[in-house]
Parts: structure tokens; sequence; C-alpha cells
């Protein structure tokens, strides 16, 4: 069961400059940073509350380390901007397999290594009405279900 | 002092079909719909979690109701998918006014009405790394600040 917003995820040419602004601007600061080689790109983690499902919601800025991983390539195609959105569930392998089975492409096989050691998937956004959507069990959460 | 992520705006071009996709998918259901005339827009809040500010992140699904309304030109450019973000605090007016001084582009000279009898201002996406951002104070935080 999807039980919180965990993030939304900002696609940014600078990882630094990015992050002094939605400090100086909001207040937001900094929690972690982290390469994700699989993906090619440089994230920081920004904490922006706690959500009632004991979890919490952040900001995550996404710098591309390669140009031609997922991120730069949507960057040079759409500028800077939110890249995806992610729901929070105790369970990302039993949800993912249960949208999975409705038709909805899910893309990967198994769930990978996020942020912050999370496990996570995508959902295809033309599947999802034109939102690329991740689906996050937080590494907090892991252990918890079934 | 922004508190939460309070929504995700996803403009759509069908509110009932969107709404249902998000039922269907995710277990997500419509709390609420109006018409807000002055955006020309019509919405769908999705309560997805309580949030520590005692407040709530909402998915806010966004169907113009005339061509050339905001979200209308939006979606005749870009297709469906996330419109903006927005951060909740208990003082629009003043955080507003704090970034304005900064240089930041803020759309409205006043906060205007937006969801659910809350007041709102956009911050303008050329001043945020590409991100449309909302400022909102919802209904039960008005009258708490200050």
């Amino acid at each position: 069961m999807l039980t919180r917003i965990d993030h939304i995820g900002i696609a940014c040419t600078d990882l630094e400059t990015t992050a002094a602004f939605y400090a100086r601007t909001y207040g937001f600061e900094v929690l972690h940073t982290e390469v994700n080689e699989e993906q090619g790109v440089r994230e920081a983690m920004l904490r922006i509350n706690g959500t009632d499902d004991g979890g919490a919601s952040y900001i995550q800025l996404l710098e591309p380390v390669r140009e031609d991983s997922a991120v730069g390539k949507w960057l040079a195609k759409n500028g800077e901007g939110v890249h995806h959105i992610a729901f929070g569930t105790a369970d990302v392998d039993g949800d993912s397999e249960a949208i999975r089975d409705q038709g909805i492409r899910v893309l990967y096989d198994e769930p990978r290594r996020g942020s912050m050691g999370s496990r996570i998937t995508f959902l295809h956004p033309k599947d999802c009405h034109g939102v690329l959507t991740e689906l996050v069990t937080a590494a907090e959460q892991q252990g918890t279900h079934g």
C-alpha cells in the first residue's frame, strides 16, 4: 500500500547551485548526498517533513554524471524541472507486482537500489498520464513487511 | 517557514479518467473537487498522507476548463504531466514577500484563493531552476500566524 509522497525528483545541471537555491530561498538543507552509478546521477536529498506513516517527504535533486544517462538525456531535452514523483510503501515488491498485473509497465524486473539504501522501481510515464512515477521502500521500512 | 510538501499539481486532459487511474492503480481516492474559475481549471484533490506540521500532502489533478487558461496552454505544449509543486506554510503572505525581496518573481501581488479555501501564490519557474513553485496556506492554518 502506498502511504506517502516520498519525494519529488528534480533534474538540475549543477547540484551545488541548485541546493544553494533551495537553502537560501526556502530554508531546506541537504540531509544526504550520494552518487548512484547505475542511474548515472549525483543526488542530494532535502528533508521537508515527516509523514504519518513514520516516514518522510523529500526533495531529491538529480545531476547527471553522464550525458547518456536517463536523467542526462531528459535534461538535454527538457531543461531543468520536475523529473519524477515517488510514492512510499512498505512493500515495493508486492505493490509493483500488483501494478504490473494491471498492465502498467514496470521498468525493472526487480526493485533496485535508490537513495539512502532504499529499494525502488519506476512505472512507465506513458502508462501513468505523463508522470514518471517511482515506488520506494525506505531503508528503515525494509523487513517490516510480511 | 515552509513546513511540508503540500501537493504535486498534475495537468490532465480528463479529470475523471485520471482520478480513476489513481484510484485503481494506487488506491488514492478523491477527497474534494472544485472549479477555480480564476485559474480556469477543474481540480481534484487526492489526500496521500498527513504531515508532522499538522497538515497533509495531496496529489492535485488539474483539468483546464478553458483552452486559453495557463494550464490549458501548458497542456497543449507539454501534454499530461507534473505542472507544479507546492510547499505549505502558515504564512504565505510573509514567506512570499521575503522571497520576493530576494529578487525572485512572485506571480501575484497578493495571495489568491486556492483549493479547499487555501491562500496561494506562485514563483516564476525561470527563477526556480525550471520548477513552477506554489506556496500555500491551508484554510485550517489561516489565522494561526502572527
